[in-house]
């Protein structure tokens, strides 16, 4: 009697099929074989029979099987290729370089799920703003309303690239027409497709060290060689820039990410020549530029970019909301026709009702008093932080990088680098989450350090984390075994 | 007196602000020079005073220029590398051999503008669902109201991923999980993917002729080699396939695109034999299995793959609009993770909100009710473009592939290839708009074919547009030109 085991998944007519079909495939009913009757099978699945008359009918649509009237139901005589029954899933696939290099960063590319700490400063969780969020929901009902269903432009919506380009003239002093924009996924997706279409495997990029890793990933996935350069207070330190080889160089200027750095007038200057002598392109981040706290924006590199070698990258997931999965590049003239062919490529286009949103929600001003109201509440909770760490953690930090954006810096000094994760286990005792800055190096993390976001939790609960967090640092620092880390370090600094 | 040029595009400041920033970089303001005074600098551009002074503030916030109470603004020493300032945007740019060849194929890619005729048979056109549309509008509308604000899953939300698998099982016979499932920005994103992940520069892949062109594109981008294979009636002629050499074949099994064929079960069984004996990949193209109008649908190719072999790419551009700019793609479970990664180092993710609108309606079981109903009003448009040819165009067309989907081919047996444009301009005088196949061949099209797509116009305009195009085929067929060309066409035949 023939076995089959049904699935259990979805429907009981389509579990029946796939189980006749496997057992065609592999052999155990072989061509010319004459299938039970529908009663029989019925009886042994314990399912109706119409539902194995149904499986039965749609072998012999599918050619599997040949129905004679009067006579049953046989397999069709054919010739599955020997050894194609035996399941053999293969255990090492054959992957391109490409994949090969992807699967090994793959346990490292952050998990979107975030941890569960009440007083949680992971950097990247979004400003909850209220006015943004019903704003949004506004504007993307009407443009449900309103959109068209057919296929996108490519490069994007002009209605929307368009508004980006007088946003970037308006606030980040770039002077760009709406052809000079491609609408993206997100900040990655510009990453991805500016290495892409500028860079060859085994050419060397320039990163800041340290940096935004999903940059790092995507030039190990395509197996560009990186050369890392350190940062300071001024950003990138361009006297180290190479003096020969280097393709491109990826930068944070408006605010180095993650130490915080603002790239110096001089090193810009000396960044853009750089560029000129060695026919590179420089690929400026600018995450988070509009979120100045201290002080006027400044404008951004792109709009010192007189010889078109700045391919410059913005992203709504700061100024709205990184679910909305939205980002733009600016490419120089030389390079629309590339990257337009390359976004096409790469997906057709993005959703069409997000787009109309986001451009009616710009052209009508609204969008940009929603980011100044943004801007003022990432203050608020900035000057909360820095108060709350000066008030309960004094002496244990040295602050930094807080002048913009959505995120400051925390050097330990007294701390190894590798005494961190003590640290961090401690804080989630208390329920607070702190995160080393040690995973955005590209070489080994010079001093422990932390990178303390504070977008996501209101003004009273940085006050909390801060008062959590001081004793916390302060255990940690009399402790014997990092007393005894702390000795070591200072005797290995160089 | 220093002249600056304003560029008329933003705020006023902000142009004094980069005719200035110009003037410094190209050297007509040199390092230490004086600036005009705001009031005189104002009369001249005739801008307000204000206006003028909060530029030279910027200037000296962003180290421009340094003010000096009482004697006036001074452009800052620094050093412009010399000749950075010659406007000399790089002609050729550097690009990556990516970006090379992306370029090259720029001119051929799709625009999304679709010719403006009233009886425009173009493929690819939406079928506008008013239900389909209603449905999904109050979707996003909750789906707003409710979904979250941060990163997404890169591989997807679990609950869509759940309801594709769900829905995969009941209508095309795949057993996959959640987990099997990555959840893409349309078709292209999906081809692309797996090019990437599976395919290296200069590699042999298998390719139907004609062919989905996205799929070709990105392989002439990739720097693969293309194996163009002939179709015929039960699709993919699976005897050519290369006895050596082959990392994965491309195919549309379930209706071959653009011809129409359906491949048959014998040449489904050699296909998954032959991917095993030379360790092959198979990209299955399901753009359109859902929609089949003689018969019930078929299952996927992607149902017998016992051995881990066929990645399943399945678009919701047929299913629902092309506008949404979601898909999926069904990977074996030892690519599973090569492929998440790959998706993050792409983009991140997909838009939460659309997502989360999709999951919902295909949770409730409306999905299923809305494609069925596409189903049934295609299956209208496609009797009524048969009839319509049928009564109109008799003798003229050899109509083929209208089995499934939302297109037909129709051969012209009586024309050269080469004839075609003129036909199309014929047809377009009268409001009709007709496409030849002949793009989609890697080849030279070995006959005169139209790609006649029907989802996007009413019966009654399928029977008007067959009505009008009668006349046009028969006096093209007896015009003298043709009549030559016909005459060639039939010495040169082999």
């Amino acid at each position: 009697m023939l076995h089959l085991e049904l699935d259990h998944r979805g429907a009981l007519n389509q579990q029946v099929l796939r189980a006749l079909k496997r057992a065609i495939v592999d052999g155990r009913l072989a061509a010319g074989a004459r299938l039970p009757s529908s009663r029989a099978l019925a009886h042994t699945l314990g399912v109706s029979r119409n539902t194995v008359v149904d499986a039965f009918e749609q072998l012999v649509a599918e050619g599997f099987a040949c129905g004679r009237v009067g006579a049953g139901t046989f397999v069709a005589p054919s010739q599955w290729p020997r050894g194609v029954a035996s399941g053999a899933v293969a255990r090492a696939p054959r992957l391109a370089a490409y994949g090969r290099r992807a699967l090994r960063g793959e346990s490292k590319l952050q998990p979107a799920e975030r941890q569960r700490l009440r007083y949680n400063l992971e950097y990247g969780a979004p400003l909850v703003s209220p006015a943004m969020q019903s704003a949004w929901r506004r504007a993307l009902s009407r443009a449900a309303d309103r959109s068209a269903f057919d296929y996108p432009p490519a490069q994007g919506l002009h209605a929307l690239r368009s508004a980006i380009a007088d946003y970037l003239g308006r606030r980040r002093g770039i002077a760009a027409a709406a052809d000079d924009v491609v609408v993206l996924g997100g900040t990655q997706q510009g990453v991805d497709l500016a290495l892409r279409v500028l860079v060859d495997p085994g050419q060397s990029v320039v990163l800041e060290d340290p940096c935004y890793r999903g940059t790092r990933y995507a030039l190990q996935a395509l197996g560009a060689r990186i050369l890392g350069l350190p940062v300071d207070a001024e950003g990138l330190r361009v006297e180290r820039l190479p003096r020969a080889g280097a393709r491109l160089a990826c930068i944070t200027p408006s605010h180095q990410f993650p130490t915080g750095g603002v790239l110096s007038l001089a090193r810009r200057i000396e960044l853009l020549g750089w560029a000129r002598r060695h026919d590179a392109w420089l690929l400026e981040d600018d995450y988070d530029g509009e979120f100045r706290h201290d002080g006027r924006p400044l404008a951004a590199l792109k709009s010192l970019d007189v010889d078109g070698r700045v391919i410059y990258i913005g992203s709504f997931s700061k100024l709205a909301f990184p679910a909305l999965r939205l980002g733009f590049i600016v490419v120089p003239p030389g390079l629309r026709r590339a990257f337009a062919a390359a976004k096409w490529l790469a997906d057709r286009g993005g959703p069409v009702v997000l787009q109309a949103a986001l451009a009616e929600l710009m052209a009508s001003g609204r969008f940009e008093r929603l980011v100044r109201h943004s801007a003022r509440a990432l203050l608020l909770r900035r000057d909360a932080l820095l108060a709350g760490l000066a008030t309960h953690c004094a002496g244990q930090l040295e602050v930094e990088g807080g002048s913009a954006g959505m995120h400051l810096t925390a050097w330990l000094p007294w701390l190894r680098p590798d005494a961190l994760p003590g640290l961090v286990a401690a804080a989630a005792v208390r329920e607070v989450g702190i995160y080393p800055i040690t995973p955005y190096y590209h070489s080994l993390a010079p001093r422990a350090g932390l990178l303390l976001g504070y977008a996501g939790l209101a003004a009273a609960d940085l006050g909390e984390a801060s008062r959590r967090l001081g004793p916390v640092l302060a255990a940690a620092r009399s402790s014997r075994g990092n007393a005894a880390h702390f000795g070591q370090n200072r005797q290995s600094k160089r």
